[in-house]
């Protein structure tokens, strides 16, 4: 189990969203009293007021006073989920790099309502007990540190990060690991050490525009798959495709993946992982979010399912922890020594310091009490999120429900293009990613991805209500 | 000027230095009293002898007790140096991953007479107020610093690499510069910025084997050119290269390069630029050891030369005074963007309080102290290495003379296999870099290359003593 300790008023409160989802309890409904709970569920008064208060925040009830906690109808009329995407029968040639680096040069501008960069706000965060176990050892072990790491990185690291990966039931070496500089680096050696130039490979559509651009730096194409906003990608059309096409590797997110949220259940990884198995296509699994689940379990990745037998898995700590540290890791399998190789050729080996900060962190358990502040955080921003947009957005946008991570993909009218709201948007100090940089052909262009990333404030749901009046004025026209 | 505060003992043993070579002052002649220097110089007797006995220590003079000070005739009478490398007139497929992991393995075993690995030991780098600058930063500006860079790294630091440009005549604004993982990415941005798989690029030779590995990765072929261990790369023969063949780009120390340790004249610089712009081909130059200088003068790069019209920079921290913080930089001049795109796409950025810490540390001057402590301390472990070469390798052997950085490189009689005397020399306890690893084309087998990296100790000096004796052993079987 992952987080063994959550509160009583947490579980109180999944099940109530569970009997809501169920449809056990209606919109409007009146919830039984907080005495009539504690009775039931042998909890105390404030502990039920917590759970209450807790879903009354995410907009999933409604206080009346006077009268008690009643289910939020609008919450129940939420919108549609967006439309699965369709495949492409040609691979794309990947030309990201300009459109990207336009966003990213608005995304970075800390006077715009941060909605843009899929990137935790450190206030949110709060590292700062990391940030003093850095210090110390910078202090203490300075000198010892002052090396060359071996180039699969600190070994402390990678016995902790096995250890964690015992938990999600795969049985891993601290040398069956290598340390990376973030995720990106992962990614870029698992692509070069399966792919040549000039190759394809299949990725999730719509998926994470980083992913394209290591695509377009190493000329590899893109067939862009079918994904589902909840299921994920499209299993019987990557058979098809593998049958007709030669694919060097399937690039895909194991789990609430940038921008739809989706989670493929696990019966789908695991056909997944046998079409693949029966063209002998290695799959590059990237679980940089898997640790932001909201409910109780933790999804487990791909690797822990195939036993790491044509699995490259990749991580980091950067979207629940430490982006400023650039710490990410790959477990390549069998393709592991063309990994290191890769690593030598390509950076040599990361900075000791802050490698073995991660790894007290990690042997101390403060990170689990980390992920569980931030998985909540990240739960109650996004609903507060959904909600600005159901209130302000026009009434035939689609929105993802992610069942982890900190971002929200919503799909407009096809009548609205995002680079056109996006200009619109910046007028008014707001900052969101437009849809067509998540697709190497450039699909998506009435889609776009909001971040939830930033502690939740007035003028972030303020912007939120202004994207969606200027959506419902493009929209009108 | 680079170290202005150079102590007065320091330019009397240069001068004194320059005197032997010019043959002033002959093998085996009694220099001036230490009186008769203290009057001619204005000096204190301190200095003086002060002067003396650094001159003692590096085996320039020897003191005879009641007599004086005496140069040194065994210095005088010093190994000849290594050949000038050949140039081979097909590209070479590079293939050396293999050979160097082999390598690796070995030169981190600490319990190895270190004589193996190009990287300056934490004990004689001292680094300790750099690591409490980064302690203090991670304690007051953690939370600040837990974001993402921008992709071209700190400002902060980019503008303090700025400023010591500046000094060797180059100017650079921040936005010149980008921040890498050591100089191993940098070469590797440089390299993939200019050049595609397939395409041939011209390298000194023998040069630093971690190159070779980023040709590996990169499917880029190597024109070995010829090399002097004094002038370093022949310009000539580039040039007839030029003409007859197409190279995506050259590639090359700036200065004291790894292994040679040879300095090409300024002017040869020039004639090399004019050669390189006449066929509108892009020089890499790895500045890595350009800061170790033990002359007064820092050898300027090329880059200071041609204003960056042509040239790539890349350089690092990782000799001087952190390998623990992997910080490199490139500056990529008309390149820059497909750098900064290719910094996106493998790694999107670095750690950020390392950069600070390093930011803080150039702009208080505490760097420019390290490099006077470091350069002294490299140019006497030097010497310390020659004598015990020349006391114990076949008389045969050539030895490079570096003005700058810590490695030697011999060459021994062609009988020698250095692979063979690896091995046997493992059997003591004593490692070092054979010479097939620094070229393409596995050149060099009968050369070697030693590391004076680490303080020297009576254990280092007897493990040089041993290879001698292994060396002859081998050279009369």
């Amino acid at each position: 189990m992952d987080h063994p300790t959550a509160h009583r008023y947490e579980q109180l409160a999944d099940l109530i969203t569970g009997m809501i989802e169920k449809g056990t309890l209606a919109p409007g409904e009146r919830l039984p009293s907080l005495r009539a709970v504690c009775e039931q569920h042998r909890i105390s008064l404030s502990t039920a007021l917590q759970a209450y208060r807790l879903l009354e925040q995410r907009g999933v009830l409604i206080a009346r006073p006077q009268s008690g906690f009643y289910v939020n109808a609008a919450h129940a009329t939420s919108f549609a989920l967006p439309s699965a995407s369709r495949g492409r029968s040609k691979p794309s040639t990947v030309s990201i790099g300009g459109a990207v680096a336009h966003l990213l040069e608005y995304a970075s501008n800390t006077s715009l309502v941060p909605l843009g960069c899929a990137v935790p706000d450190a206030a949110l965060l709060q590292a700062a007990k990391l940030d003093r176990t850095l210090s110390r050892l910078a202090r203490t072990q300075g000198g010892d540190a002052n090396i060359y790491s071996a180039p699969r990185g600190e070994r402390s690291l990678r016995q902790a990060l096995a250890q964690r990966a015992m938990r999600v039931g795969h049985a891993l070496s601290a040398d069956d690991i290598l340390i990376t500089c973030g995720c990106t680096e992962a990614l870029a050696l698992a692509l070069s050490a399966v792919a040549q130039r000039g190759d394809a490979v299949a990725i999730e559509s719509p998926t994470y525009f980083g992913l394209l651009h290591t695509l377009e730096a190493l000329g590899l194409k893109a067939f862009e798959m079918p994904t589902s906003p909840t299921a994920g990608i499209d299993v019987a059309a990557l058979s098809r495709l593998l049958d007709a096409e030669t694919i060097s590797a399937c690039v895909l997110s194991s789990s609430f993946n940038n921008p739809l949220g989706s989670t493929m259940p696990e019966a789908n990884k695991r056909a997944l992982l046998d079409v693949l198995q029966a063209h002998d296509v290695p799959l590059i699994e990237d679980d940089t979010y898997g640790e932001l689940h909201f409910g109780r379990e933790r999804p487990r990745p791909f690797i822990a399912l195939d036993g790491g037998a044509n699995t490259l898995y990749c991580s980091s700590f950067s979207k629940s922890i430490a982006p400023g540290y650039r710490v990410g890791w790959i477990a390549g399998g069998r393709h592991m020594a063309r990994v290191i190789e890769r690593k030598l050729a390509f950076s040599l080996c990361g900075a000791v310091l802050p490698q073995r900060a991660l790894a007290e962190f990690l042997a101390t358990g403060a990170y689990d009490t980390h992920l569980r502040r931030v998985r909540r955080i990240f739960q109650d921003n996004l609903a507060r999120m959904t909600r600005a947009v159901e209130a302000s957005f026009p009434v035939d946008t689609k929105a993802s429900r992610p069942e982890g991570g900190f971002v929200l993909w919503l799909e407009l009218s096809r009548k609205i293009d995002t680079r056109a709201l996006f200009d619109a948007a910046l007028e008014h100090g707001i900052c969101f990613a437009p849809g067509d940089v998540f697709s190497a052909s450039r699909r998506f262009r009435h889609c776009l991805r909001l971040s939830a990333g930033y502690s939740w404030t007035p003028q972030i749901e303020s912007g939120v209500h202004t994207l969606g009046r200027l959506a419902r004025e493009m929209s009108s026209d």
